[in-house]
């Protein structure tokens, strides 16, 4: 039986998930823009899934825009609000850290005469006043994530945006929640978000869905045009399967969003303990990060090596990001991490179904590598 | 048994397609840019569905690229190509009658400073001169559909693209092949174009995913960005069950695509006859149109009060197309279809399951139909 610690990179969808879908696939496979009871039984389903997932984060169903995932969640905000609110006010902020979905996306739209200014933590950790003070008058949009993605680094996102909506107003404020949703609470009000991006096979839904919320009299110039589908912001028909699936998971997570949290931190603690005994391994994770994601260096021996030699022994994590498919991405070194500790980085991202067991089966196997491996 | 005849609008995914988004959702759920097997798996699961859509209209693997659905390839096509070749030549041409999401994209265009240039049929079919001549030295991208997704008219594609590349090389061709791919035969080098977009929910696949086709050589800026999966074409996590459901229905139909022509001219034709004893009904579809799609109006009786009568007698049609939403599209008047008789238009979409009883059953419902309503 495979041990799977690489469920920030995907997870594997939960049976409640796979069911909507598999209903939407066979029985319920209406265009939920036709008129006919097919039709509308479809966009019932994604009506249901819409209610649940805006009630998961305080919001209003009618805020609520399914996407493809969060990549183009995360595209539609910057892009859609650059296009609506950057005509005279060309800065966009964000972190240094953000996922590429957010620092490509916005390289794109420095090539189209923005201004970039990408904020870089002190020491390790982000300072909300040096994000706060990088907005001005001439700022459109700032853009923090919840959680990082390659070291569980939780940014100061509430005090950043409500320390900046007060000095400006007009200021739109986007947050993706993608390492966050279901793990942490995430509710608009205290995040003081106008947009948020989520994904669903991040929280046990299915691969090629996401959702953005949009508070209500923000404006978004939609990036994909068409047959005017979620209200003109996303225009083609809705992927009814998973949407459905993303309902679903949703549903079934949000109900225990502390307990989870609480048998994660235990589950880290275990890690953590089981780590110190291992000469050369060096936690790149702060101690008030997520406790669903741990990196770690292992002195002297090469990521890629480290994680062939643990899939060897069924035990998959990860090199960096999936998302930079084993290139070094910048991150580690923004948080501090020095070259060469980077080149030997893994990531553990635990979900509540991992065990003790598990989690001392990697131990062993980390030591075992480092004994047979060099770097 | 519902009787359902909107496969225009969407169809039944098959088994197949169901059964490989099932293996992809609860056993082979892993990352494809993750580097350890469950990765690779994905990977392997995604190239192969690529191999067969790349063969099934002759075009090389690594040209095709997948994308949430057909809306946002011609979204990509558009915009992307736009992008990347209307720095100077800012014109646009395409016919009249093309989907939203082609249509409304270049609206959306227009407003950043290109010329559309939109050319209609006349008397109720498109002439090949009349859309080679709209192109000219200002042009970079002339995108024309396949087939008509509301009457099933067939453009000349082939015809005005092979002119237009003779003319002016430089001119980019796209072909919206939705309604065409898997019924006639689709090959990139017989239609001559740069770009081809297909969607899986409207072959028997799952609604949330579709792919373009682009020519090597020709440059597309794209419009989501991030992690740079396709190529960096179209970023996000690969939608692996429905890229594998795509494959599966793609490999399934791609077999026999002219017995089922052969089936549903068949049934059109028993269609047509059993219409032409209805007194009141005209038929707006060509004759030389797909068999796929028959567009009737019914004297005097409004569309959606008609929809709704076979809805109660569980036969799915549609009015107009799905994605118009019961609204009058322009499309049937671009046809020459005067306005009373498109408020009282019906599409009848069929796919190869359906049966002469249905259509008999369709028949007899009609003519209860008449009899009861009123426009």
């Amino acid at each position: 039986m495979a041990i799977y610690l690489d469920n920030a990179a995907t997870t594997k969808p939960c049976n409640e998930a796979v069911s909507a879908a598999y209903e939407a696939m066979t029985v319920n496979f209406g265009n939920p823009s036709s008129l006919h009871r097919a039709g509308l039984d479809a966009q019932l389903a994604v009506d249901k899934a819409r209610k649940v997932i805006a009630g998961s984060i305080g919001a209003d169903s009618s805020c609520v825009y399914f996407t493809s995932g969060a990549t183009e969640s995360n595209n539609l905000a910057l892009r859609g609000a650059a296009a609506a609110y950057g005509k005279r006010k060309k800065k966009i902020v964000i972190s240094s850290v953000e996922h590429p979905s957010v620092n490509e996306t916005l390289s794109a739209l420095e090539k189209n005469g923005f201004t970039a200014v990408r904020v870089s933590p002190v020491s390790g950790a982000f300072r909300a006043d040096d994000l706060i003070n990088a907005c001005d008058e001439e700022t459109c949009l700032i853009s923090l994530m919840m959680v990082n993605n390659e070291t569980g680094h939780i940014l100061p996102v509430s005090e950043v945006f409500a320390a900046v909506k007060k000095r400006f107003p007009d200021i739109i404020t986007h947050c993706d929640c993608v390492q966050g949703y279901m793990k942490l609470p995430v509710r608009v009000n205290t995040l003081g978000a106008d947009m948020i991006s989520l994904s669903a096979h991040k929280i046990h839904g299915v691969k090629g869905v996401g959702a953005l919320y949009i508070r209500k009299g923000v404006r978004v110039i939609p990036i994909v045009s068409g047959g005017g589908q979620e209200k003109g912001i996303r225009s083609g028909t809705e992927s009814v399967p998973l949407i459905a699936a993303f309902g679903a998971a949703a549903e079934k997570y949000s109900a225990d969003i502390s307990e989870r949290y609480d048998k994660v931190c235990d589950l880290r603690k275990q890690l953590l303990a089981e780590l110190s005994e291992i000469p050369g391994i060096t936690v790149n994770s702060p101690a008030d990060g997520s406790p669903y994601i741990v990196n770690i260096s292992v002195e002297g021996r090469r990521s890629e090596i480290m994680l062939h030699f643990l899939e060897q022994r069924d035990i998959y994590v990860s090199s960096g990001s999936a998302c930079s498919k084993g290139a070094r991405s910048g991150v580690l070194k923004e948080f501090g991490i020095n070259d060469r500790a980077a080149d030997s980085a893994l990531r553990i991202s635990m979900t509540h179904e991992n065990t003790v067991e598990q989690l001392a089966q990697l131990g062993a196997a980390l030591r075992e590598g480092i004994k047979k491996l060099k770097g």
